[in-house]
């Protein structure tokens, strides 16, 4: 029986969620742990100095356990595997995120920082991600990628050390042109804050940035998403920029006078 | 005239960041933002549908921009580059944290998640921790550190798209053996709970795990601070795990059926 974690960043209650539920039935034994609220954007964060709040979530019915915190999607895989799972998963799918993750999403996304967390805890783990931010967003097509992709993993097992970003054109399924791997595209975000003053005078920013993107790869995930491909990109946890060791060598640090 | 942007973690209170504005002082001008609260673990987080409050700080004095910010290590830089600075700074510093962040600590850390945007921006950008979480830590042996890397840092310039990882052990300078050029120890959290009820019947649950090193390598970070040595670990922004594309190629994804 294979063992599946499933976790999200939009909230327990988000569709999302939901559809990936749906989506891997029939795959295994499904636990849910999953936050209370949204927590979109939150990263890699850890509650650090509070503690969490877990209450049972009985909407997936009787055959799923499930679980909201008041934690972080990291917070929550930790939960599951360190505490609330009697048994280790054997994949941890996360999502379906309401919005894009390509490109360097990838770092800010919570969606894809539980999968990156379950490859740390050395765990096969999957980010799923819809390019459509709406709650009302159609995951039909998503969910058919879903089971596509997750029976290739449980197939053939994934690399180790390697999380995968699965982004889905917001599309109907007979536009969806195949799925291609790919690696992260190069881009910015370029931010521009719109500023307040509240009503008691104190300045205040809201965050309304634009993405550059600076890659016309066609081996990125941004080409394969913007012409109607699904993208999967396989995510790093050595996160050792390896090609400069050799220039950093040359900086002669290691004959710094410190004493 | 080199312009050094400021942040941390810790907050713009805590002893580690007024350390590294004093060793910074003298390479060029400083302008520091940086939280008006602690957000270690806080990882890449950013203030999603949330404003953000800004505040002048006086405590650095006359010739040092100062910002506090409710938002998170990473809303710092955006907020500097995208809003608070009228030139766009040379070099991002961060730190000196208070407490390591070696291994796959660079995942959760705020100090090296704002380095990590400082470099997804384009802005050479480079983290310091010292491996002491006390708030009165001993930053002398760490400062003569900064300033080392920093001036190498300004001599030979940063390899693009990579920040710098540095951690310092909690050494005075004498014992310190030099500085080492390392990368990232493969490593993993293995979390415990620590179960409680609450005054009104509610679980919650405090985290409290334990690190265990699974590399033994002499060029590691974690090897490198456990001999007395400075960690300078280079960071990747291309999070692609390259090495894993020609597998996954054999997976025949391209082939799925989706429709």
């Amino acid at each position: 029986m294979v063992n599946i974690l499933v976790c999200n960043d939009d909230g327990i209650f988000a569709p999302g969620i939901h559809a990936l539920v749906e989506a891997v039935k029939g795959f295994g034994k499904i636990t849910v742990v999953a936050p209370d609220k949204p927590q979109s954007g939150m990263g890699h964060a850890i509650s650090v100095g509070k503690p969490l709040w877990v209450k049972k979530y009985k909407e997936f019915g009787p055959d799923i356990a499930a679980w909201q915190t008041s934690g972080t999607p990291v917070d929550c895989i930790k939960m599951a595997t360190g505490e609330l799972m009697d048994v280790r998963p054997d994949l941890i799918v996360s999502g379906i995120n309401h919005g894009s993750n390509s490109s360097i999403s990838v770092f800010y996304s919570g969606t894809m920082s539980a999968a990156v967390e379950g490859v740390l805890e050395g765990i096969p783990s999957i980010g799923f991600s819809l390019l459509d931010y709406s709650l009302e967003a159609d995951f039909s097509a998503a969910k058919v990628v879903v089971r596509e992709v997750v029976q290739m993993a449980l197939t053939h097992q994934l690399p180790p050390a390697v999380a995968l970003n699965v982004n889905i054109p917001a599309l109907p399924l007979a536009e969806l042109k195949g799925i291609k791997v790919t690696r992260q595209s190069a881009g910015r975000w370029v931010e521009e804050f719109d500023k307040r003053k509240d009503p008691y005078g104190n300045d205040y920013y809201w965050l309304v940035g634009a993405f550059h993107l600076q890659d016309d790869g066609q081996d990125t995930d941004e080409w394969a998403l913007r012409n109607s491909y699904v993208s999967v990109c396989p995510v790093e946890i050595d996160a050792t920029a390896h090609h400069a060791l050799p220039l950093l060598n040359q900086w002669d640090l290691n004959k710094a006078k410190l004493n």
